[in-house]
């Protein structure tokens, strides 16, 4: 195997890339990213604890800020999934560096330095605790845009939920008309949701924090100064803006899993969520003639290439499949984590695909459904009105007073003789005709008196 | 379709018999249960509230504490896997508490007096409601004893780490032999993941406490009265013992299912570690003679009906079974949370089965894995030893005095020559003598002054 | 541990119970029977062979059949999660029959004749061969009532068909109106699909009527004679009235679990075929007032406890359960199976309970289905035909006519007015009068001229 | 939105590419080409019929050649996480085509024609019936490499099996001594298994070769022909050089996914037998001195960037990788399939993503196992041999001539004095000496008289 003169990686990144020709991706540019930021840390770390001296440190520390900066990630050619336990992308990065950093000393015109791969630019590190380190780090990175987009449609359903308040529909139990609600009530209840969804990233969130990086080979720390020890996560927040501490029992930081399952477990919760969010608006704007015709979403794109003038619910579609894929990540995830033996887990790599995968398209399937879906979302408020007055099962205020019984064969009778309740009630005065009027009102009806709707604007006290 | 006279039961019931004959288990006990404490904390709010008269709520609460403390559950006839989002188990109870407070009422001499299963055991109520929260109480009380069977794990852990706290072993990664560590550290790693699962399963435990009781039909308050809703949780908090609290949005608390994928990821969490905990106790124990033979793990049970002598790790066996089968209800449970629609989810009776069968199973399985295996494990100290003092790659210590590639060609050279690295050092006078024996010592091959044994101990910072 | 005297089994089944507490479920009594053929094909087998006498294989023979015919499972002890590879199951039965064997011996008169559970009862054997060929038997004598059911179903949907051959439906894609159809394809195109499923139900047939018996330990055979081994399937097969092959590759046939996964991932692709089934379902029949409200459901039950006269679809309900059920199943299986590790897999305990669950709920499921649902379902002709009838959607006929983009517009104008399509054409004479006349027939909107219906009944080519 | 002048797409295309901003990753290019082959079919098959002229049907087919042979996917713009049901991309083929059919038309120096996405190119389908034949048609055409992989799989380890036939070495059920059997017997054993997996691959391509080409719109066959439905396929056939077949229910063609979920479970079983499989190399071969140490892998990899020397099987762990991927990627599949509601699934774009990636991530995964390990596997053999020789399960022989619990205290005894069975059975004189040393030849122990190796090598009759 040959390496070209010209590039910047060596033997052990081309060695990967023939290894693992399973996938034309490459490792994700937020694990390189977060890689290039722990070896200019370590750097700094070894150059203060005194193993590692001023001028290769400036080296090193100057080629991982010209590759945080370019933006050019073609010197990282380790494919996505990967053997080995991440030994070839942190072989891969430290070939880059050190090439990098020695091109960088030649050029600054003074005498040529050796900067070893392995002794230098990995100097007090293992790839056993770098490479858990930096994909936590990518997720962290990750997982604040999708917190913002979780929050982003929070807000997007309290303004639909505001801007609806009062517009009465029929409520449905298993597909089946149920008591009256109001469209406020309905899009509270979403957003109610979707605010635990954040609880729950917001813990995953935490446990991701905790990184085993100074353990070295399995924890052990072996090869790493104190010194270093005690600095290099400090530093690393410094240049990373993230706020990470150092695992209190290193050993476990590098061979559990259970971070993984956990960021992993809440995202299948929100794709539920989502999922289950989007089943129902498409359900709610089934029609145009013959659905439940309820919600129309704004139009996004001819439906169909054959039947003129169709419009489908494309983007709820989108964030089903998104929800799908998500949680069919959850199990790759789950069966990788089960899969660690001993000192270590050899299938981090695709863990780190599958949830920096989800936690991406997570993401930009919220926003898409806030940008395109949501917030232009339109009631029907007159047809759902109808529908309420037309329901035989709003008849359930009459239980209290006539009995559970008595109101089962007076609905049968509506809704064989398609007249109102009300209408029937009335006739056959079973109660007073005012009070009869009052009770079918739709503040009765949607019991808006008792179950308040500041109440339920408040959002959930589980914070 | 025929009632037998002297049955509790009622028609609703025995119609649920035979439309869902799927499987032969009834609704779990522990759901029957924290059902009956709702059905008698609702006669007393009732009575409060002044909508159900004080003789009706004597008898009903009679019937119910009857129940309750008879441990005799042979009226409640409804499959646990039914269609109907709970209705059949919420009419069963309404009918059995009906019949039974007629009876009691009966037998006290007094006039008979009718009680209704509708109007009176159910008043106030809806099914969209008890349902839900009988659900969500049952998970509560069966967390609790899976809580405390996690601790005592991690207490047995923490044991064993203190008893083997300065067993040296080879340590692997990817099952090839790596820097030497002690079994010290290896029980702790595995004390501080399962402390995790702890964290995990505790903040499900604030997520499951959230109820929507007094919503009623979904979520609206409909035929409850104010006075009722405001006193009702802490009436059940009073018969039941935990610690709920009404779901600020009634009508979230109603259709949404996330509180369920949260404490079913939780466990698939916890069950991923056990499996990974299982998997490495077998592995470690394997042989006795042509396997790794590090671990004694206690005899259990006869191996064999064919191979005489032979001993297997039947404990930890069954753990990995058990983890299989809550991952697997994970997915079960996803499902079922995925899909609700609209006001409601008709799915949670198979959500209820899953979890509370997971809680039980991961409870047991976590039980017979303390008691049966982890307690009584001997770690075959000598021969630990003895493989580490053989072991080439302990080599690496000499990584920073002599660098990665020198190091490489030694170990090489030992593992070809079979010789120990040490020897060959020596004979090569890389390295002064007293040095070169000072490394080889098992205090700094493990790096005890390094990472200390103190802070593994402390345990997780994550509280 | 003691055992009692009167009882049947022996010290190994007790240790089990003690060991394995996870579920009281014990093993399921299909796997019991088998193993009990096995056992008494294998004392025919093992006379016939010379190495066991003709007073014990008598004997053993006489205890087998009593078993079998008694149907008391109360002496097998063992719960059906269990650590041990099987090792329990099959010493309980060895046991059990042994005992019982002895008992008859002593009852017959002649003297007593020891008879041993390993040397005797289990000669020629090994956990390895008979427990899973008893899974396998077992699941083969429960495919065999699935089988039945799905081709019930398929029977029931075919009637369907021919009921409402030309009822006129509005087709729907993503949930919006398409061009018309009827429930004659409808239910015809569920048919299909579940003629599919039988189609893969009998590939897995296949797949596991291959068992390893006379493998004894690992597929070695070790310890069977060659008279054994050519005889014993035979017997088996006489006693069984099942049609069992012995493996060709007895090693592949003991370690390998592909045999599982295929059936388990059949019973996953019809779970998912059931539980679209009952989506569409419910869907159809969601009203009575705001729904699709195009297919009436038997009313099985009374759907609320708090809203009088709700009648909801709880029969596809309990189906999409078994189904996510089902599907959990399958992960289950699929992490067992993949955990098996070098001669042997130690998880077919839990793959067993889990492929037996599913074929039995399954089974019921699809029961109840058909029965309490299918056979009885009422199309709402009339309200069908209407819908279609103010269609827009439906003059996509006059797309090939006028060209995708006019057709798009009037279909735009038809729905923005509140007019039909046909309508409009006429007004703006775009067409002939006649041919539009033509053209908006039903014969002609659901194509029945060119989707002919009888290749539509005639069923799929695959097979 | 505005779409460039110089760009073959159309205006729906770049509202898919803005609607579904999910993936970087554009619709796969299997699917593309085979959309493309469709439209070419269709023109022709349009022609034929009568309803596309000569100029427009000649255009189109240029079209669809050039974009075939030049290998430029450019113009498909169209993201492969999409929502729609695959309009959009059913749309961009469209556009494309009728673009550059255009242009050609002009290039020829003929009056320009205008050529239509809908009325033309599109002619006599929907994407109802051409995006599940295209996506079939992808999965066909990646299916038939990863049958081959298999196969070279199984040459590969039926090549290591006569290699090996009759290296010795200790069996192991539940990773505990079991008896001795040969490398012969255990390569052939995975061997059989593949060939299983062959077996489920060609049972999914026969389900997947029925297409619903020529349903249109729900498999109603509106607007188009007679003819075109009788000769599309064929014409198809002879442009793919696939064997397809036109479903007899299109309707059931149309709507329904189980040939998906067939694909996906085929391959998720494939998944666990790779991942089983790749279980055993990693355990087999670890060490080099604290483990298995049976096997040797060729070294492809430096293991570690800190721990000089160590290699690890690098391999094995990116196929286990790629498995749990796979099997992640079937719930994903799973949950799709079942999503599908009446006339459509519209969540066919991610089941096409996941089943396509799947193929090729497995097949890609083979290679590089049978290529860069299976291949160049080494046997420890001398290592092997001592082991059997050493290990006291093997007295298992001894059972049948001396009762299982007198072999069982021998067998005790041997362990606890570090004795061989052997000898004490000599030094008892429980048996003749040269009877002993017959029974414990490498022949007797591992039976080969019995289980005939021919028989193995003759592989399963599954066929």
């Amino acid at each position: 195997m040959f390496v070209p003169d010209n590039v910047l990686y060596g033997i052990h990144s081309l060695r990967a890339k023939h290894n693992f020709p399973i996938t034309d991706e490459k490792v994700d540019h937020a694990v390189i990213q977060s890689y290039l930021q722990i070896k200019k840390a370590a750097a700094e770390a070894n150059e203060l604890a005194g193993t590692l001296d001023k001028q290769k440190s400036t080296l090193i520390m100057s080629a991982c800020n010209q590759l945080l900066f370019s933006n050019d990630y073609s010197a990282f050619i380790v494919p996505a999934i990967q053997g080995g336990a991440g030994t070839s992308t942190n072989m891969n990065v430290n070939e880059v560096v050190a090439q990098l950093a020695m091109r960088l000393g030649t050029q600054s015109g003074n005498e040529p330095v050796e900067i070893k791969p392995n002794d230098d630019v990995n100097q007090s590190q293992s790839t056993n605790d770098t490479y858990p380190t930096a994909g936590k780090m990518a997720m962290l990175k990750r997982l604040s845009p999708l917190l913002t987009s979780v929050s982003k449609l929070v807000d997007s359903l309290t303004d639909k939920a505001d801007e609806y308040k009062s517009a009465i529909k029929v409520g449905r139990t298993q597909l089946q008309d149920a008591v009256p609600t109001t469209f406020g009530r309905t899009f509270n209840a979403y957003a109610s949701m979707f605010k635990r969804d954040i609880l729950r990233l917001k813990h995953a969130q935490k446990v991701l924090s905790q990184v085993n990086l100074g353990g070295t080979a399995i924890g052990t720390g072996i090869n790493a100064t104190d010194d270093y020890q005690d600095t290099i996560i400090p530093i690393l927040n410094k240049y990373s803006h993230l706020n990470l501490h150092q695992a209190a029992d290193l050993v476990d930081g590098t061979q559990n899993s259970d971070a993984f399952t956990t960021i992993s477990g809440a995202m299948k919760s929100l794709a539920a969520d989502l999922s289950k969010f989007s089943n129902d608006l498409r359900l709610l704007s089934s029609g145009p003639q013959a659905g439940l015709n309820e919600l129309e979403l704004p139009k996004k794109a001819a439906g169909s290439s054959i039947m003129p003038g169709k419009v489908n619910p494309v983007i709820p579609e989108v964030v089903n499949q998104v929800a799908f894929e998500a949680i069919g990540n959850d199990v790759t995830v789950t069966m990788a984590a089960e899969a660690g033996q001993l000192e270590l887990n050899a299938f981090e790599p695709i863990m780190f695909k599958s949830i920096l995968t989800s936690e991406m398209h997570l993401t930009r399937a919220i926003d898409t459904l806030v940008d395109n879906c949501v917030s232009d979302i339109k009631v029907n408020v007159e047809y759902c009105r109808n529908e309420v007055e037309h329901s035989s099962i709003a008849a359930t205020v009459l239980s209290p007073l006539l009995g559970y019984e008595k109101t089962t064969a007076l609905i049968k009778e509506a809704l064989a003789t398609k007249q109102s309740v009300k209408e029937i009630v009335k006739q056959k005065q079973l109660l007073p005709d005012t009070l009869v009027d009052n009770l079918f009102t739709p503040e009765v009806l949607t019991n808006v008196s008792k179950v308040k709707d500041e109440r339920t604007a408040a959002g959930s006290t589980l914070n």
